[in-house]
């Protein structure tokens, strides 16, 4: 399934008909009255537009008839944070939710989510804007996961926190600098594990908004794990603990 | 730095200043005798070629003038087992090593390398031949780290089992099958963990010279988790039972 639409009349008629669309990516300075349509829709929509350069757009319709404007479709569609915990409950599980926070790498996305799916996790939230979205990348890398395990896309990551903490969840942050090792933690029960975006981490208010932060102690050089790696190490570190608690 | 090098002389140059090629992409057909020279050079120096189609070197070449041939040159040189085992015994630890057999994706070698060094791994052994080796892509992935871990590019994987046995090291492998659970196997002391390519898992050789195997348990509907993934689980479960352990 293609997840680039360009020229007006398709970005326009995806817009439409209610499809998925991640980002609208439009010519800088064009003036036709059909881009104006699509403006005012994504608008409507809350869908984030953004202005390019031509070489851009030419670039990422890899020389297509992009009149202008071109729209990143989700090849799947998301779900919201209600079907994730709804999820939990059907199964009389404790919610295990993983909120990846602005990554900026398909693969990330995709490893996430195959991620959470292996560790038995009810679903990931990400960002609407700054982030990938479920393009076909995440898809593939996601191995098939992106089919069983719900994504769902919100607004506001921090509203959501505090919607997640009035359903009982505690929210686990990571962080490199003082915070108590993961190991150490108390991952059992209704969790959400908050990864930061690559590089930056979490933002100073998700970060305040965590019950507690952990971290994955560093013994080399390296600054940090990737994001899809730290995520995995703390799933599984949950699984670890939730095993030896049932025992 | 640049990893692709194309031209009968700049490929010549560099087999015969001796450094590093991972691998070398040969025109199929092409018969030059500057070619004849490029290809015994590469049987003395046990490097791998392979005959590919004009449209496939012009790709790999981005439109270059290949004139036939082109390398993929390591961007960073490669150590020796034995300068893994000795880092090892220089900061007297137990030594801790990954083997990744046969990755095909540079993203996950660069996440392995990055994960390696934050878990404290000694070193990184990789095949010579059907893996990826150290391009541009696996350095910029591993986000430094291939400047401190070393990484060992060996031509038989179950000959390095031997040795490494030899130097009284357990060796752990991954598999999905009956097998025991990660977190149930004793993985202090001195070890080397074996993970299998993408998709494929360990060979059966490979397989046969591991002292056990383990499993990371999948509780979803993936049916294996992203290869950097995997070593990052295990790794940190290593460190976790060393830290125990040292208590």
């Amino acid at each position: 399934m293609e997840d680039r639409i360009f020229g007006t009349n398709p970005v326009f008629e995806a817009l439409n008909s209610g499809r998925e669309i991640d980002k609208i990516f439009i010519l800088e300075g064009a003036r036709h009255s059909r881009l104006g349509e699509i403006i005012s829709l994504a608008k409507k929509r809350g869908i984030h537009y953004t202005n390019v350069s031509r070489k851009k757009l030419d670039e990422l319709s890899d020389g297509g008839n992009h009149q202008g404007v071109l729209a990143f479709a989700a090849v799947h569609s998301y779900s919201e944070v209600e079907d994730i915990l709804e999820a939990a409950r059907k199964k009389g599980e404790s919610p295990l939710i993983l909120i990846a926070e602005g990554l900026k790498d398909p693969h990330n996305l995709g490893s996430i989510i195959r991620c959470a799916n292996a560790a038995g996790a009810h679903g990931v939230i990400i960002p609407k804007n700054r982030s990938v979205g479920l393009n076909s990348t995440v898809a593939k890398v996601s191995a098939g996961a992106v089919e069983y395990t719900p994504v769902a896309r919100v607004t506001n990551i921090a509203s959501i926190i505090d919607k997640l903490k009035e359903q009982g969840l505690w929210i686990a942050g990571t962080a490199l600098e003082e915070s108590t090792l993961y190991t150490n933690a108390d991952l059992t029960g209704a969790l959400a594990i908050v990864i930061g975006s690559e590089g930056e981490g979490l933002s100073r208010l998700t970060r305040e908004k965590c019950d507690f932060l952990v971290k994955i102690p560093m013994l080399g050089q390296a600054e940090s794990l990737n994001a899809s790696v730290a995520a995995g190490i703390l799933l599984y570190e949950s699984v670890r603990q939730r095993n030896l608690k049932s025992k």
